[in-house]
């Protein structure tokens, strides 16, 4: 009797033990999230017609994720890349956390350019911080670690650039990540070619000097191939071990520079693309090939019923030209202008979720979301939770949308918020730039000349007609809307040189 | 009935998994591992004198480890570093894993200085490779990916030096290391100043510059700590989860470039040392606070009683001056010469073992014990064995010494190869030597004349009595001894000019 009693306890630490290891409820969970990558930029649509740019691009790993899970149409995510990693580990939106532009390598370097008519806004230049009281961080909790300490092991691969160096953000261990790849506080690579040793060259190092891939110098290995066979590599271990893993595969891939992927820049060329344009293509095209190595990994392997994928970017395509071929600002085409700006070709990202036995292979989600609801999402996910989160977040767990592709919810509010100088000249919604969508309506505010524009984005994707003068009401509810947030959120402004105020919230204008 | 059958198999599953996971049989391991550190460089004496470089050097914390532990008063390593490090990793003996002299982080690069007399002989200058037919490396199973698949999580933090780049040797997660902190093709640190990022400074990093520690640029974090704090830091995972761990803590001090650790450099200073001398100094107290810093961690987390601590250098103590102080080839006295040779001095290191509840605290243990006995020790003290090594191993396990300090086997042969030429000027031992170790009689092979030496270590640890001419029969069996050992494994010999072959073997002098 004694020994049935001590073995039921045995059972039970067994079966409970065994839940938390190996659980069908915890699954394992990968972000595939791509630097810089635009709405288009894919042989997959995003939109309700197949555009030029979609013929343009061969990415048949995207198409095949797709087909397996769910594709978002309305996904957002900031204009420039920090502030949405940050939102992401944070599950904040940028004017509440108030990293609001990208963090440089160095400490203390705020990264706006010099203005005639600014100073720069207050905002947190030395990125996201683990640890409180680090000099302009924001201090949050990483979700990473939240889902280390319930059991994840979790993998960081690839562009980290949550905070400066000499800041405890610079190093991915502290947001959580077991193993660290290549992650650092640089934002992108000095160098994807393995000839050039990522740009680890005596000497000649930058701060992008790419770090930890010393095994790859010197041969033909290109950064985002070194980095999927280095993910592949960690991913060993914890499915060895039965454990749930979180895998943060973040290339650089396709940030600038913009170099061939000789694995496939031929192909480009030899349909007519100029040669900067045929760069860009195959470095989509070496970041499809990672997915699709993943994928085939996880299938092999016999985990890929149990693993959820999120293919996001983090920005708008980049339309500068140069260094991007064509005319500027035509890159992300039926959307407006590009990476840094607010109008949709700054925002609008190619969001696809694979979760298997959850959510319906071919399903379409139309509802808006955005990069900040990538934390509540996950942890929910995951089925974890935790009282040691800091920060009051601002993102919604998505999983409703995946469960019910048809839900619809046109009350909520997203928010961008740039009150900085990311260009030496403006352009298209580039620079001291606040935005808002609520259903399909969406308000811009220029803080230059305190001008508002207002879109209906479900008529006008492209954001041609300004409809501020027609909808008067409507602007001022947008333009309450986002001054109350702004306000709440102590959102970093401008300051005006000639008076020393900030700039006005758009609802005093 | 039923349900006790069910639950009897679980019991038994639940054990065994219990025994895998957090057997008190699989102790946590911790290699503290120091570069270029000498045989008297510590306030504890391993001689049967107490030096004035025992008086010199303040190492409280190996006094401390001495006291809990097992001092080894004949433990060997190579004479230069990359050869021990692989001999350690490959249980081999650098004759027969034929990496003999220190790898360039350049991939084939070989670092032999040119000779007048010979042609370099054929070593394997690209290091160590866990996978078979890369160049010039020698293919060996590494014993932490052994350990890693037994289930323990296995960390290295400092110096690797293994493999250079562009062989996977390079890459510490492919000799089995779950974690890995600023481990990679160099073998010395560009800068141990956080103020001077490591090296990582744009434009003036080499490929010396310390990967991984973004963190602390540009504060006061000396190399060392950093370390330190980076390991412990990654150790929290593995005791928390209940898993055993092995730890490569394999600190970059007390290696060139000398450099003020602040936090102690003031006191030798003041005791009168030069400034050079002074630094080293630093450097060791530095390194011996590294060591109190784990133990104190080990004890506040409750494992420091199932936790091995096995302390070594990987060469003898620099001799070369500049950059040491004082006259050349007298820093590491009682003991002839240092880093590069054959005399003691190149190789007779400082090694302690703790291990509570085996190994009897304040226990010494004088059989000669060597670096490439690490591989089946620490197996052996993990209970852990493999099909997959595909090396013969040289080492044995010193086990026996702990649980029986007073054990000696005089029978056993040592041997120590260096067909280099690690210095541009030949010095004492260093250059184009061999040497045999069999109970209290050593012979020295030097190669450019063909010439023998013979000492007594009972009576002359200095090796200031060469014994050939006195004993030509202890010299013949030595000889043949070290001709026959060297044979068998096919170890590199140089080539000479004049004729084109291989220096001739020992004993067919």
């Amino acid at each position: 009797m004694k020994f049935i009693n001590f073995s039921f306890i045995l059972l039970i630490s067994t079966i409970s033990n065994f839940t938390f290891g190996q659980s069908k409820k915890q699954p394992n969970i990968i972000v595939f999230l791509v630097d810089d990558m635009g709405w288009q930029d894919s042989s997959e649509p995003f939109w309700t017609e197949v555009t030029p740019l979609n013929r343009k691009y061969h990415t048949p790993h995207m198409e095949r994720l797709a087909k397996e899970g769910t594709k978002f149409t309305n996904a957002y995510a900031n204009p420039v890349c920090t502030p949405s990693r940050v939102s992401m580990l944070s599950g904040m939106t940028a004017a509440h956390h108030g990293v609001t532009n990208w963090t440089s390598p160095a400490f203390n370097n705020n990264t706006d350019a010099p203005d005639d008519q600014f100073r720069a806004a207050n905002w947190n230049y030395n990125g996201m911080s683990p640890i409180p009281n680090i000099a302009h961080t924001f201090h949050a909790t990483p979700f990473p670690k939240i889902l280390k300490d319930a059991g994840y092991f979790t993998i960081h691969a690839g562009k980290a650039h949550w905070g400066s160096a000499g800041t405890p953000g610079a190093n991915p261990y502290n947001m959580g990540f077991i193993v660290n790849i290549s992650g650092h506080a640089a934002g992108h690579p000095q160098s994807y070619l393995a000839q050039e040793n990522y740009g680890n060259l005596p000497g000649k190092a930058s701060w992008q000097a790419v770090p930890d891939l010393e095994e790859y110098y010197g041969r033909d290995t290109f950064l985002t191939e070194a980095l999927t066979l280095e993910a592949i590599k960690a991913l060993e271990q914890p499915i060895r071990d039965g454990k749930p893993f979180y895998l943060n595969m973040a290339h650089y891939a396709v940030h600038v520079p913009l170099q061939a992927d000789r694995r496939f820049y031929q192909r480009y060329i030899d349909a007519g693309l100029e040669e900067s344009e045929a760069m860009y293509a195959s470095l989509l095209e070496g970041m499809d090939k990672s997915l699709g190595d993943l994928m085939d990994f996880l299938k092999e392997k016999q985990v890929d019923k149990n693993t959820v994928i999120i293919f996001m970017s983090d920005n708008g395509g980049l339309s500068l030209s140069p260094p991007r071929g064509a005319r500027p600002h035509t890159q992300n085409l039926p959307l407006k202008a590009g990476k840094g700006s607010v109008y949709e070709g700054g925002i609008r990202e190619p969001m696809l979720v694979k979760w298997p036995g959850v959510a319906k292979p071919g399903s379409v989600v139309n509802q808006y979301v955005m990069i900040e609801d990538f934390f509540p999402t996950i942890l929910d996910m995951a089925g974890v939770s935790s009282t040691e989160i800091v920060q009051n977040i601002d993102g919604k767990s998505f999983v409703p949308y995946l469960k019910n592709p048809k839900l619809i919810d046109s009350t909520r509010v997203l928010v961008w918020h740039s009150p900085n100088k990311w260009t030496t000249n403006d352009g298209p919604g580039i620079n001291y730039k606040s935005a808002v969508r609520k259903g399909d309506w969406k308000l811009i505010y220029h803080m230059r000349n305190a001008g508002l524009e207002l879109y209906n984005l479900k008529n006008d994707i492209q954001e041609a007609h300004n409809l501020a003068g027609q909808y008067p009401a409507k602007v001022k509810e947008l333009a309450y809307l986002l001054g109350e947030k702004l306000r709440n959120w102590n959102a970093p402004m401008p300051i005006i040189k000639e008076n020393g105020q900030p700039v006005a919230m758009p609802d005093s204008l």
